[in-house]
């Protein structure tokens, strides 16, 4: 494979973060090259209507915002390659990104890979994702005024979400898989005092059905081994996010989550190698925090390579 | 004056990280006001072209932009006052603010207060600003491609700012008042080696005259007394920059240049007390970067009041 080394930052990941970095970088003149193994957006690109990121007042899918990015980025003459990133090497002065297609040395690198909320993996999810299933209320909960919704999950999260969707929805479900919640004793007090929120204990959903959206759940009780269905117009799927992060797995600091530690630059622990977006540790995943990121990460990668200026002549 | 104590947040300070708190805040369930003492936008709406806000791929204005914000903010029945808030109490559970036209008692308060570049206060620094004055390269720099710029300034960003701006303009001058820059040594050695900077030494700027755009400037030379001119198409002022922290002065923490310090959640240290955009402690200045500020911080604003709710009663 042909050896390409006319980069000077390389992008693994073209969603928010990846793009917002890309702009960023490209405009400060620096060489940029974006990875993405499928489809230029990320997570976002199947969100069908986001309402709170600033400067859009009227509501854009997730998809037309990504795709104004890129146009974007590209203006600044930063080139997208569709090529999954098989392997980093972050030792020397220069990395080297190996992908299915080339190998590419570059002067820096960011990783943007993001995250994915973790799936149910049953029938009707994916055909009813932006469709009534949804995995984060913050985007999606404004929605679903005066609707009756589902949450799935027990967790911190999930509590926490269900307590936030009970200021728009009429009802919401909290089902779970076993008879208590793994939630802090005061939030499982909240909950059982909250008259719009009702358990349904024991029970996995077993599949998602409806017509154009979202209309029902069928779930199946652990315990009296009994099918039910639930009427409702939405479900808040909170049964963890993964982060993307193998790629430079046990090279960068991380949470106990495996997110990717920076400092405030966005730095990682390796000189030149820089993280943004969901794929790192941070307090609110939204597409204007990856792009701030991103924009940051670029930032620095941009006076990390003019400090290097000299080396790597 | 009456007292109104119908809100959850009050957000001072309706620039971007403002709006975007404002946004996140209302949308998020939260009886939300802003206010701002002269006009909605921040330092943003001085600046005619946007390029790198990411989302917008045909440049923009920055008063364009902070006019989507204000509409998607008020589209959730966000409040905006023109309003100078001139207390604020931060000592009880509620929080008091003090505008000169009424009193507020609300639950949180995000400062989101801004900065401004330190002026020459020189004519034409007001008149050109957007058309050939600029305070900030990462913005403007690459509106330059071709063109000559001078810089004014000796300390660190400014040195940083002439060398990024050589990437576009053909020739950056840096006319600095003393005989040598007050820049740390290697950025120094950089700069003298760059062909493309030339030093103007012990000399101020008396005027920026021009047409429509600046055109040259009017230089006085402190050794030798005597005035010359200076033809140019743009002029980068980077003698400091002032956070407008004064209302919460000696009660948060601050940097050594009086940036509120805040953690990651953008909490400052005192409970129900955020801060976010210009006015913080961070690593790049910009639309996105307050913006994704004003949503963390608004995010955290929410979870605390929820936490506490049962005091609030």
């Amino acid at each position: 494979m042909e050896l390409n080394t006319q980069y000077d930052v390389a992008i693994v990941g073209g969603g928010p973060a990846g793009l917002s970095a890309a702009i960023y970088a490209a405009r400060g003149g620096l060489k940029t090259i974006i990875f993405e193994k499928t489809l230029v957006g990320g997570q976002i690109t199947i969100t069908a209507e986001v309402e709170n990121y600033p400067g859009f007042e009227e509501s854009v899918s997730g998809f037309d915002i990504v795709e104004k990015m890129q146009k974007q980025a590209e203006k600044f003459d930063a080139e997208i390659k569709i090529e999954e990133v098989k392997a980093i090497g972050l030792e020397g002065l220069c990395k080297i990104v190996e992908t299915n297609k080339g190998i590419y040395k570059v002067k820096s690198v960011i990783i943007a890979s993001g995250a994915h909320p973790r799936k149910l993996a049953i029938p009707g999810e994916e055909k009813y994702t932006g469709r009534g299933v949804s995995y984060c209320a913050t985007c999606d909960g404004a929605l679903y005024r005066g609707k009756v919704v589902a949450v799935i999950g027990g967790g911190d999260s999930a509590v926490e979400e269900a307590m936030f969707l009970t200021k728009f929805a009429s009802k919401v479900y909290i089902i779970h898989r076993r008879d208590q919640l793994r939630a802090v004793k005061i939030l499982q007090e909240r909950v059982f005092a909250n008259e719009k929120i009702e358990m349904i204990w024991d029970s996995v959903v077993q599949e998602i059905q409806g017509g154009d959206f979202v209309e029902n759940l069928l779930l199946y009780n652990k315990k009296t081994k009994k099918t039910s269905e639930l009427s409702l117009n939405g479900v808040f799927i909170f049964v963890g996010i993964i982060p993307s992060s193998d790629l430079v797995e046990s090279r960068v600091d991380f949470d106990d989550q495996n997110f990717i530690k920076t400092d405030e630059t966005m730095h990682t622990k390796i000189p030149g190698v820089y993280a943004a977006g969901d794929v790192t540790h941070k307090v609110l995943r939204q597409i204007i925090t990856a792009g701030s990121d991103g924009a940051t990460a670029a930032f620095s990668a941009e006076k990390w390579i003019e400090e290097n200026k000299d080396k790597f002549k």
